[in-house]
């Protein structure tokens, strides 16, 4: 499957299953390119999309454009996988690309290089057989599953430098829970992580009253934060959560008293908060669980992404409508779960989030059903047809 | 300063600025010898007394005995002595015995050469110028800075195969606070140490509902175990205490709440209690922290003494009248504190406590008045005079 020997018709007809097959044979694990994007050029080119490679940090990322005026409707995904852990532990290759009764196996094949070749593919389709008025836009990032700095942060960057616009993006990561098409993801949860650091004074067990422990002063802390609700949740999103990850001392002497110890938490905040809300919450909280300790506290945080939200409207229902009709059944439109690359995106234009079920994502036997697959290439080919008005 | 050209007046003389002088010139750091036991057998055989190393565990100890009947007297100490750090920190030579000032620089100047000096030297001129009817035993170990495993244990062990026996035991460590002969300790608490291990399930903090997450639960434990009075103290004790001394997962992870998170503490306790009714104290906090967390524990205990007392009576009497006879004041009896190796003697005989001011013990530096040696061993020969009734 490679684009030189092919011509145009056999694009048009792109099938969305050997594509996803030879992405998952393109061994990259972030940050290694792994030949997936070349593949992807190697087939976009021909069809007339631009294609430019935007190299940054080490990392490999893609920006394919096919049409020059707007509305620009833009996919945006990553070919980078999480490692494969131990390849024993295996049943099929995790890099072999194998189908068997109508599962496709290998790392990426939900998570999300499925997601990749059902969009490459609708969008082949699409502008060979319908071509629009307007633009269908592909960013296609190397590092989601890594430090995502230079990511498809770098693709927006050269973007805003290059004059480059979306006006609506659909994020091609696994939202589906339990059916492909239950749940379309419209916005997230922000992400912040502190290390809280409490700090009395040093001294021996024998003589406690001698030394202010910091560890009966943190563990206030940690109980208060993790059993104070920050809100009670908002029209669209979950209560706001703050889940503690690490408590640590690291005093090997069981007859000292230590002078500071250090818990770490991450919250995932919702539309009620911004970073700033969530800090001086904290705060509160800290300040309130310290009285008459004899402690005090520094916190550093560090903030992964902000809570957004695409609100239902005319985008979310082209979405929402395609589904619907395809499959007899309306996505709920959802709000939870981890981060994806559509924290950046929402800067830029609105974005939603619609895939594959990801219930072996990053797992040993990574797998999804052909169908699935198909059927999302479909979905995808759907909202191309609404959005662009045919 | 050997024994060997020496005659038994000259010995009878045994200066014990002079003894405690040569002994801190014998490196003797934790479990090594260093010619300290040998300098005092070479001291105390030709004064008549029966002389008994005992090794075990690669650590020297000496049992040396004035006389075969009873009453028995015995004195206790340790010339062990902890590490010097850097040497180059030192105003003095850690090894080299220096006296300028009226102070005797030197590791072990107070815990506890001094004091083995001061007893060594009272119990040679009191067995030489006033031979009692009874006998005067001292028990001199290698290891009371260490494990302490094969130390006065190893004495005690012998001294029962031996048919060996004390009626009461003075233990030379350094126990004065301020002055010299301010406190007499009569007891002390019982230390136990727990390593409490809390058990959840692990999860991802974006789903923190799908994870039982150990640290809200230890926090609880641990700050219910912190607050919560053991008890307010007894007649000569004061209230048991607990000290966290370290909590900790080791979880890198920012985004994974972990499955077990592990704290410890050491907890001093007092005539109240045994390391039984402690255990089922901490269980009882453990498990009401406990409730509706969905978390389990489980908890190591290592006990390093229980608690004791030599109640006041004629015994103690002896020290405390020869103290306030001589200094004109009336010593405190206490029982705070850390452990010593009366610990392990208090199951053989009664044991008190009495030395010299520790305020340097275990520090760069340590040094002490040379007339407070004189005076300490002045005082255990009137100690000595008392209890044989001359
Ligand atoms: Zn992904
Ligand atoms: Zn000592």
């Amino acid at each position: 499957m490679t684009a030189t020997d092919e011509t145009p018709g056999e694009l048009r007809a792109a099938d969305p299953v050997a594509l996803t097959a030879e992405l998952i044979r393109c061994p990259s694990v972030t940050p290694e390119e792994g030949g997936a994007l070349a593949l992807l050029e190697g087939l976009l080119a021909p069809a007339g999309f631009a294609c430019h490679r935007i190299s940054r940090g080490g990392v490999e990322n893609l920006y394919a454009r096919w049409g020059t005026g707007g509305p620009v409707f833009g996919f945006a995904g990553h070919t980078d996988v999480v490692p494969v852990g131990d390849v024993a532990d295996w049943t099929a290759d995790p890099f072999g690309g194998m189908e068997a009764d109508g599962v496709l196996w290998g790392r990426g094949a939900t998570d999300m290089k499925s997601g990749v070749g059902a969009f490459v593919a609708a969008a082949l389709d699409f502008v060979g057989s319908t071509p629009p008025e307007g633009s269908v836009a592909l960013l296609i990032t190397g590092d989601e599953e890594g430090p995502a700095e230079h990511g498809t942060r770098a693709i927006l960057d050269w973007m805003a430098e290059n004059g480059e616009q979306l006006d609506f993006c659909l994020v091609g990561e696994p939202t589906s829970v339990t059916r492909l098409g239950d749940v379309v993801k419209i916005g997230r949860r922000g992400s912040m992580t502190a290390e809280l650091t409490v700090f009395g004074t040093q001294g021996h067990t024998a003589y406690p009253d001698r030394a202010t422990n910091p560890l009966p002063a943190l563990a206030a802390a940690c109980l208060r934060l993790a059993r104070t609700p920050i809100d009670l949740g908002s029209t669209h999103f979950q209560a706001s959560t703050l889940a503690l990850t690490s408590i640590d001392t690291g005093n090997p002497a069981s007859n000292v008293i230590p002078a500071s110890a250090t818990a770490r938490f991450n919250i995932r905040f919702n539309d009620l908060h911004e970073p700033e809300s969530i800090r001086i919450w904290v705060d509160q909280q800290i300040e309130e669980a310290l009285v008459g300790t004899g402690c005090n506290a520094e916190i550093d945080w560090t903030v992964s992404g902000e809570s957004f939200l695409t609100s239902p409207g005319p985008l979310t229902d082209i979405v929402v409508d395609a589904i619907t009709d395809r499959l007899l059944e309306r996505p709920a439109l959802t709000t939870g779960g981890g981060t994806s690359d559509a924290r950046f995106i929402k800067d830029h234009c609105p974005v939603v989030e619609f895939g594959l079920v990801g219930d072996t994502m990053h797992q040993v036997d990574e797998r999804v059903p052909v169908a699935d697959i198909r059927r999302l290439a479909e979905l995808y080919g759907d909202i191309l047809h609404r959005f662009f008005g045919r």
